[in-house]
């Protein structure tokens, strides 16, 4: 059996589970490498992951006989193997903030489970501390994203859209290494840089723009994320402002971030600066990184669990006029004992291009 | 009110439901054109759609006064708020088949609501019947995608890689109008083609593959979905004779659809022909397209529910020989009353490209 699943059945040994229902198929590919559709059941002493035709020829290529993993065709499995699976288990834990209330209602009754109990995201618990192997790969998707980033600042001219520099994004993971983008890139230039969260249009890049890029790459299934906020021709000195405070906030969170913070209080370190200069936090301050571009821990006002080593997050603190510009600085960050690693080296300071 | 939320109203009326909460962000951007994060509410009077400070400049944006619809930051609606919404509402639906078992918990306690009825895709089963708008869309992106077919039938040469081919559909349609692709493309080329979902790799392309295509775009938000197999200098006999069978029952299948067919009918007809010949359908004979590239109806063996006119759908059998080659053949398929039309209407006899 591999060491992520012995882990696993450890801790649901220790609370008291006797089996376990797997269906999120980012925790399937955690724990087992495989990339399909399909349901993973720990039972009293076995493993089984059931998919169907179109996966098996893949699934089997993955896996080696040391993952301990009994493979099955859904053709082949019927009402009794599905009653047995869990035939003396008193608890089985299931993915409650994953699958919905009809899956819940449908695995009860198929595999007859006397009591589905509650995991509560164990396991992208365990996901969010980065093994090493782990760490290399999301250290390669921020390289390919810094170079991508250097490469940007030669190839973006006036007149060029939004939607062409996004797509120039999506291209140059692909030819450098990447498995591809870890989410559609943003590129908001102009009044719609004010929106966090822009769709790339047909907007031409004009003198005096304010450009948000906000992109990433994935190497070997992990997730790189940066964003930076650049210029053309100009700065005025209404933006410097915000930059300049947008800037200092992000320094200052890279300073504070290590083992044993708390994100609430990161989050409420740049709430409150904004607030003294008269501006809002719309938005989180970060998220972990890693198979999921979205993964915990979520660094906002609510979560007071502390931060541990080797877990890899965002810091992306911005701050957006309505109607007029925005401005956000984003690196992704691996959390040590005593500090923290920006694993996005990209330059911070203004950057006008011609 | 617009007459989608205005239908939804008087459906979940008709069963006895004073209010629906709707989460799903697909079945939102159906009933109110809102691409966000956020949750619609419609209670006894009124709609309200809660989001976060990331979305609200866009929302306003998208919505008129004629959609009647109260949009919230969510920072600004506190517990009493949450308890007044449904406050005379005895029975609230919920999308049992979307939300997940621990959001059910959260909303039947936020809400304080006393009964959450399971409402089984009743907004998905509306999305299923076209209106003439979306179908235009639709045509139009299928329309994009026979394009790009023709396109890649002059792209492709022996030594270019799979990843580059998928490569140039994405940048095909990014620059030929559509929204982009309305799923990874597949590229599967020689032995790769013997699995149905291959993902591109690094292998090139060489004399004598057999080579998968199955690709399609978005356009306004609704996709479209099309796979050729094609070869490269020749075609060998044992594949003509897989080839063939595949496209007889494609052709037959394409002869059968029309309104008041069963899905499961559709399936159990290619899947007895194929082992009359001694091979078998590994995978679902067909699914529903529309804002997602999987949606209902689903046209498997377990589908009792009649097809109906306006509904958009897939046709693709598909032969896979493990370890050899697979051909597969798909288009998007209109229902009408009394028959059917392709949408993608890329050519289906043997294409030998040199």
């Amino acid at each position: 059996m591999n060491s992520k699943i012995k882990w696993l059945r450890d801790k649901i040994n220790q609370m008291d589970m006797q089996g376990m229902v797997i269906s999120n198929p980012i925790n399937i590919k955690y724990l087992t490498g495989i990339d399909a559709e399909g349901i993973l059941l720990l039972t009293r002493k076995e493993n089984f992951y059931i998919t169907d035709g179109r996966y098996i020829e893949a699934v089997n290529t993955v896996l080696t006989i040391d993952d301990g993993i009994i493979v099955y065709d859904i053709k082949d499995v019927d009402n009794y193997d599905n009653e047995d699976f869990f035939m003396f288990c008193e608890n089985v834990g299931f993915e409650d903030e994953y699958i919905t209330y009809s899956k819940y209602k449908e695995y009860k009754q198929k595999y007859k489970i006397n009591n589905m109990v509650e995991t509560e995201r164990i396991i992208e618990k365990q996901r969010s501390i980065k093994d090493k192997e782990e760490i290399e790969n999301i250290k390669k998707a921020c390289e390919i994203t810094d170079n991508c980033f250097k490469h940007l600042l030669n190839y973006i001219k006036k007149g060029m859209t939004e939607k062409q520099i996004a797509y120039e994004i999506e291209k140059y993971f692909i030819e450098n290494g990447a498995d591809g983008v870890s989410f559609e890139p943003v590129v908001a230039s102009g009044v719609n840089s004010s929106m966090p969260h822009a769709v790339p249009t047909n907007k031409k890049i004009e003198s005096g723009d304010v450009i948000t890029l906000d992109f990433g790459c994935k190497y070997n299934g992990y997730c790189s994320d940066m964003t930076r906020t650049i210029f053309v021709d100009y700065v005025q000195d209404y933006v410097k402002k915000v930059y300049d405070l947008v800037l200092k906030n992000q320094l200052q969170i890279q300073k504070s971030i290590k083992e044993g913070m708390t994100p609430k209080v990161l989050q409420k370190m740049v709430e409150s600066d904004f607030n003294i200069n008269g501006y809002t936090m719309v938005h989180a301050l970060g998220h972990g990184v890693g198979l999921e571009i979205h993964e915990i821990p979520f660094i906002n006002s609510k979560n007071e669990n502390i931060l541990r080593e080797n877990m890899v997050i965002t810091n992306e603190p911005g701050i957006y006029i309505p109607g007029s510009f925005g401005v956000r600085i984003e690196d992704t960050v691996l959390v040590t004992k005593g500090s923290c690693e920006n694993l996005t080296k990209s330059d911070k300071n203004y950057i006008v291009i011609k």
